[in-house]
């Protein structure tokens, strides 16, 4: 199926494989006329590169990106906008060992069963390096959002057990940090944390958070496109993410309504929630409020640690996987995440400028 | 936008208001031969009536379904199965209040927002008889599963602090409890917490979730349309639901790797996990384990109690909703849970015939 | 698969058979805020109503349609309308015969080929009745676009040999003659003609036109869902058409450039072509002109000839068709037509208004 | 908009303009297993490349194809295949002047209108170079189809009045003579007929055919998604294809039922057509015979004549377009059409499987 494209009006195909020639997205829909040069898209790519520190793998991607087609003279045309990223530091060799068996927490035997065969090496379509795409789309639909006033931006909430106390918010850490987190201290603590775990050959789990601000009320539908089941897809959809949370999240299913429920009050005229645990949304529409997304994160399938596991030609065995991993998935996803929300923000904004009969005449010069 | 379409070859199209002639449902791209009868939906229809006790509202609705077109001599045609019901017991009058302000926890601010007016009686589109059209097409996906040797189950797993004990779990009670839940003791003590809280004009959440047996592996998609996103995003999409996990879900950020991974064994020369943390799904596509689904769903927001809101024409104001309203929404939206989940696999089922040349080939005749 | 579904923003759902119970549409993404009744749509329901005089069939449907949701206070709310429409007078006895053989020129081998077997009442899905739902449907977009300045009228351009002579062109004549075509002298002649086909049991083809003034320029895509694509497939996707054509059409192939191409000009300073053989498109994109459409139509297959065909079980023979069939498509299929044309350039109206930065920026209030 | 895409299980997204860096495709939804090289595709972009003799443009691409995912080992993956043709031989300086005026006959004019400017270099994004994306795609497809046991294949039918005799059909003459005429006698007096044309400066329309030869009957779908309606948008969706017929197309309007019903006979105990003037398809699906399909393309709107025209700061002017041009679209489209037909009917063919219960309990081993 052609589970690639993501999007209704702006609309993207990812493709590219962890050890191909390069990996790539094609953005079609984007509204004509946007400043756009290659520097806007590849400080997102940075931020998904291996990170500072010893928390990440000792694999180094340049990860420069590459405007095919879409933009003349420096400006979006409004037909399909190419990105290419060649990779460049695959070493097939690592790999040749784990084309004979299933990696645990891996797509291996999915991919198997589905296609038939896989492509071994690095994990193929399914690695990590499959993001490369979402996140360079995903950098355009952020730069399309700041100028209509709406601010995306994600971090680390939580590793392992070291949670960020948001008392202590820090955005500039968030880009500064090698745990992507809002909270220096809290950071520290998780380097620390993420040292330990490596050096017994396991990985850890972790939380990431994603906040939308300046969203207009009434973006999004009621029914099955509802904002928040777009977001809870397009989170979903990234590799590892298992549970995604709105607002409060799961933390409703033990309250009471009086409790929950978010009263409305005028502020300086304007309608306003007197709480957010709503997380921005009502009845799948944007309220106007700040919109909360979380997301829970398994620990990186391959550790160094023994597994048992079955080969491709059935037979049970021990395995060790080698080769360079992190020992945590959330640093480096905070910017996918990031992404998947501007895209899904940006296309429900499109969407939504013909919801009325008034938008329509205005536009059209009738009213 | 169309936001009232789901499924890509399974594809249905809902409609309809709270106090609306009628809500009903197309379901387009049902194979042609399924024996079908009227009688098939409406078990699933009385489902997500109000139930027994004192627990859900006293309006009373038939939910007569209707089948329009699509079925001939007792057998699908491949053509569009209109399915309709009769709404029939709606008292407009009871919502003539609710029309002047916006009602804290419901859309009807986001809906003015977006829309400029909304149908104010009952909700209109985002009440939760919304949900009759994707029960009826569910239960029609679920039909044809059930051939197919995959079983789709939803229980009530939690009222708000009383959880069901999965040890005694009792798949009859699920259909025969008031509360939905698999687990008698745990039904008797949620409906006392019920009614304790109906007493008091309250409202509680819930926790539901939802079982998926005898799935092949192999089924589902590697990057934006995986089966743990499309069922993310199917079940956010039931109104009130404010988390989705799958497998473990949230747990997983707590975890090491060496204790969340899955190592593969034989069982009787079959490739099977030790373990289901990942509750069937890996890198987006079925292992052919059980895939697990939780729904966190939030209290009720129409209250007995008093609220602060806003009125339509810029007043604050304090109300006391009236009316009929469920204590909590869970019960009721189980069978919902397990209709979206049913839709879901079903079409990924549908797409996955053509994932190999093999298949296609033999299809045709050609190998 | 789901091929009952037209349009991406502005989208229906039809559904039913010849003899089923009803036919009806889901309108999926229309704009909030239309004043829309009943009459709006029956008003088109009935132009496609067998007609007067003796070239249509005698069956007579009342064709009565209901607003089922959608409408609240006399306005669509942005939410689905669900149209249907009853049928009251199918005989089904008259069809019993057909079932045993392939009618020549019609779909029962296909639908026996695809599905298995066919509801073979009337035709079931393939029979010109489909076309209430889309008409029903077209009403609504043609009832929009009425507002935006954008007309939509189709007539019979051609009746076997005879043709309409476009410098008498009478555009009350399309709905007060039985032909629907805009010259009554050809009205007259083409009666005739008929009615001489009818007394031998044969039938005849004909050509229809349709035309769209007032859509400004820049409506369309430039690649796959060029305006003259989508209007292609719209009107090829009308059973019995056969061609279509875009402008001056099949001339084009034996013209010079020098001929053909529009030289543009100033007209009160607004850029026009100084002739119009495109047809109003240019690259896929409408250029202001007014777009000029043309389908060519079957004879209607059912004839009282003796014909030779294959039993469903497999044996030669000479069929004779009995009942009650139009001698010519032609006229009823006019209004489809102009539904059809309606819904698809509504659609690429909703669709462009996300196509500029500026448009996008002033929509929510940043330039 | 999106509307860079085509397909719905075998979705293509194609990018690039005449003079940007490169142009390409992304192919989403390939059945796993194929045996894939560029060489393949090559063989196809070498037929849309300038032909022969006098009658193409001097300009010379190699227009080499490279596969930059999707394909491992030989064989395609399943997941996404990007092909990439890098632009070599563009020279902007060739276009600098038409930037400050709307050539009559291309979508200088609309684009602008739609998109606020344009990429003015050789046509941007609506030049033919944007066939080089469909016809790498459509390569695949038809590799597929060929396994399958269907064949495609265009030609030149009609050169402006020089028309090919279809008693002297000769296949090997599509692929080696200038025109793609399968008639080597009307492809000398074609060839006389546009060198003529050349010197005058001036430009030729033609017709172009399609067949499908080996398709089963029972594909393609009932309604909106008839066969004959997506092959007529997807031929209508070449730039300068002006009219699509389907097998006798326009002629049907002249006709008689008991000149153009096709009887059925038995033909060594299988159903058949005694004629075809359908062109294989009934009701929108195929009926196993011929699939015929007709193109009619207007001539190149570049000449070297004087025109008259309208520059984009609104004066009037004459203009005499420089550069290098074809005098002729057709035979270089005729690949196009072949590529546009392979990738609607073998997407037909995988949304088929699962048209009945009975595939689908097949293809699941419960049957």
């Amino acid at each position: 199926m052609a589970g690639s494209t993501y999007g209704t009006l702006f609309r993207i195909t990812t493709w590219g494989e962890s050890h191909g020639k390069a990996l790539g997205v094609v953005i079609d829909g984007c509204p004509a006329g946007l400043a756009l040069e290659e520097s806007h898209i590849q400080k997102y790519l940075d931020r998904r590169r291996p990170g500072v520190g010893n928390i990440s793998t000792p694999r180094k991607e340049a990860d420069a990106v590459e405007i095919l087609s879409g933009v003349f003279e420096g400006r979006t045309t409004g037909t399909p906008i190419s990105l290419m990223v060649r990779n460049t530091s695959q070493i097939s060799a690592d790999y040749s060992e784990i084309a004979s068996y299933y990696r645990p927490g891996h797509a291996d035997y999915t991919f198997d069963q589905k296609y038939g065969f896989r492509d071994y090496r690095g994990g193929g379509r399914s690695s990590g390096r499959e993001t490369v795409g979402r996140t360079a789309a995903g950098a355009v639909a952020a730069r399309i959002l700041e100028q209509l006033g709406v601010t995306v931006y994600a971090y680390t909430r939580k590793i392992g057990p070291i949670e960020a106390d948001m008392t202590r918010f820090d955005r500039d850490a968030i880009l500064s940090t090698p745990t992507a987190m809002p909270d220096r201290e809290a950071d520290r603590a998780a380097v620390s944390y993420l040292e330990e775990a490596r050096k017994t050959g396991d990985s850890v789990g972790g939380c990431m958070e994603c906040i939308v601000e300046g969203l207009p009320a009434g973006i999004g539908d009621p029914v099955f496109e509802k904002l928040d089941a777009n977001l809870a897809k397009a989170v979903m959809s990234i590799g590892a993410v298992k549970a995604v949370e709105i607002g409060d999240g799961c933390l409703v299913s033990s309250r009471r309504g009086s409790e929950n429920n978010d009263g409305f009050r005028l502020n300086d005229g304007i309608v306003t929630k007197m709480s957010n645990h709503a997380g921005g949304i009502l009845g799948g529409i944007s309220d106007g409020d700040r919109i909360v997304i979380r997301a829970h994160v398994k620990p990186t399938p391959s550790i160094f640690l023994p597994q048992k596991t079955v080969t491709g030609d059935g037979q049970e065995t021990e395995i060790r996987i080698k080769g360079r991993h992190d020992p945590i998935i959330v640093p480096r996803a905070v910017v996918v995440m990031e992404c998947m929300t501007a895209l899904t923000v940006l296309d429900a904004m499109l969407i939504n400028m013909s919801a009325k009969m008034d938008s329509l005449l205005a536009f059209y010069g009738k009213k």
